[in-house]
């Protein structure tokens, strides 16, 4: 097994923290994504939809989309469960990413590859270049506050996204709140005491280093 | 168990094709989506996000995305197995139902639901108002045509769409083409001999009609 990885930006980071809290540590080609090596021949070679992270299986064979990558590694390395340990668990917590994906993850991104300079004809990764759409960055912007309320409502009554036990919906909400916050710059409104006392527990675990 | 439907739309018909596939009949309140029951205060009780499908599991808890649902399904009736049956299969099984999820419905979604009169002020799903980006409806139009390309590239050398057996990923995919086709009346490029041969064959299966 291979992951190809780079530093920086958030959808290699949730698969790192995955692995760091199942306390595995794999074999990692560095793609620089800076020096745009993911649109190179050879990487297309590995991945046409040219994105990192991309992990190779046992079997040579590729997956590029992260819920495909964390749900093998789930199923190879089942401790500790960061899907859930029940059927009902493990519906609630698919759930629960779902929601984390579109309404937070997706916001995000349409705001910040919608608007960035440096990120103009690419406001969808991908193969193609995709032109921005001011508006749909300001929308992205405007979802993302309603996510934060949202997850603030969500953890009134809980410790963890998506009931009382840490799982891989913590890895995705903490992934995108850092997204927002750091790389979007889009500010957390005031208040949402629930979903900083979160934040704070999540990102003190080492995991969050990754 | 209990699911919560209503004919038309194509995310019920998703869950409705998976319970067809395994041969099951479960307990369907149909709720009346023209005339906007989803938005009532007793079906905000059962969804607050007022969509479309809701599965009420054993436990009475509720879960609202189709990925949640059909996982939930597959694991309490593993026979026949839509998800893959090797942890490398299922790796490009769910693998290939991202990019169906991403590249081919939210971007007829997208086509959709920015520009149909009837769906003014619901650009996306959710408790929400969301206003209508016109730009953004001719980029999914155009994302929905790539989709047809890629999908009919991939189908080149397979039967179906994540490899030589029958999956979920080709109820994703089924529902997106009839999505576009049927509802948002984008059409298929010619000359797409792959995805046409694969269409007719996903269609003629009696699950189709669920």
């Amino acid at each position: 097994m291979k992951l190809y990885d780079c530093p920086g930006p958030p959808s290699p980071r949730r698969v790192r923290i995955f692995l760091a809290e199942k306390g595995l540590d794999i074999e990692k080609v560095i793609v620089n994504i800076r020096e745009g090596e993911q649109f190179n021949d050879e990487f297309r070679e590995i991945n046409p939809n040219c994105t990192v992270p991309v992990l190779e299986l046992d079997d040579g064979s590729r997956i590029s989309s992260i819920d495909a990558i964390n749900r093998y590694l789930e199923e190879k390395f089942p401790e500790p469960p960061l899907f859930g340990s029940s059927p009902e668990e493990r519906a609630h917590i698919n759930d629960c990413c779902h929601y984390i994906n579109v309404n937070g993850f997706m916001a995000v991104a349409e705001a910040l590859r919608n608007s960035a300079p440096r990120l103009a004809h690419r406001a969808i990764t991908g193969p193609r270049n995709v032109e921005q759409i001011a508006e749909l960055a300001e929308r992205g912007r405007q979802r993302v506050v309603y996510f934060f309320e949202d997850m603030n409502k969500q953890l009134e009554n809980q410790e963890f996204m998506a009931g009382n036990s840490y799982s891989v919906a913590d890895i995705g909400a903490l992934v995108v709140v850092d997204f927002a916050t750091k790389m979007a710059k889009i500010e957390m409104p005031e208040g949402l005491d629930n979903l900083n006392r979160w934040h704070a527990a999540i990102s003190a675990r080492p995991s969050a280093d990754a």
